[in-house]
């Protein structure tokens, strides 16, 4: 059966390498511009926003996620399908507390930091990956889900896993949030 | 039959639209930067340069190409295994000189500009993908092959194809590029 000239594709993938070293040129240029860790890792962050709120619509045209009924259940899509479709990885989820609404991705693997041994000199605050919490605030909020996401813990830093912390910060609003059929 | 643990999957690949709007984020930081779009392009070039020479033992080692005998043959491996591997395209080639030492790379489609839609204002002169010169060049120069690698044509400037022109600089000495076993 042929299929529409226009109709891209579902999955389109490239080598992951040049993506990571092309992440590394980026980073590597923002600490040139940047003198402080934290204008850089904010800079990360809000770039990566941009990222995010123009990638979650491809997101969820590919990825045909379904309504989710709760915080727990966005979680999982992020760390089961949006990391997997792009990273090639997939994190456990753990909620942190009772009122489940803070949840930690652990990061077994990493690849953006593959070609990265250690943080660069002078650079100890730096949060390299910080693009992903970005792209994760960017892509929440473009669904109508105000979070805060940040790297709670960093092999690069010493620690012994990657952590990234997101918390929802409102209460759900399934009308505002759900996809549109 | 099991596998050492320590070793890599041939391909790893990821979803391209990561990589595309991140490259974005990386050319509007650097024509925050510069002034210029000569200036721009260089520092493309230059960060492009060392992705490539990173980036080309880890081509040899995966796509296992054989020692080739004439530039003509590098520029078909360039066109037909390193763009298919790393961007999921494959350039036609075509020789542009009796001596057989200036190829041009013909992008029908172009990834890197898929959420492009024009070139920025008052940057009628940036070679937005000028990247990817760089890293040709840096690649080919650790395979001892010294070379002149530009954008010809580019859609984004209103030309009718995208054409990276490659200049081999020097005669061709087998013994020096050819892959150890």
């Amino acid at each position: 059966m042929s299929r529409p000239a226009h109709r891209r594709p579902e999955y389109r993938k490239i080598n992951k390498d040049l993506f990571v070293l092309t992440y590394g040129a980026l980073v590597a240029q923002l600490c040139k511009d940047y003198e402080k860790d934290e204008d850089v890792n904010k800079y990360l962050d809000t770039m990566g926003y941009g990222i995010g709120t123009r990638l979650v619509e491809d997101f969820l045209a590919r990825s045909c996620v379904r309504r989710c009924h709760s915080y727990s259940e966005i979680a999982d899509i992020i760390a089961q399908v949006a990391f997997k479709m792009y990273l090639g990885i997939t994190p456990s989820v753990t909620c942190n507390n009772a009122s489940r609404n803070e949840f930690s991705l652990i990061l077994d693997k990493n690849p953006l930091v593959e070609f990265v041994e250690e943080l660069p000199t002078g650079r100890s605050s730096l949060c390299y990956c910080n693009l992903l919490c970005g792209i994760i605030r960017g892509a929440l909020e473009m669904v109508h889900l105000a979070a805060d996401v940040t790297f709670l813990q960093d092999r690069l830093k010493g620690d012994s896993v990657t952590e990234i912390g997101i918390t929802f910060l409102k209460k759900l609003d399934e009308k505002k949030y759900r996809r549109k059929k």
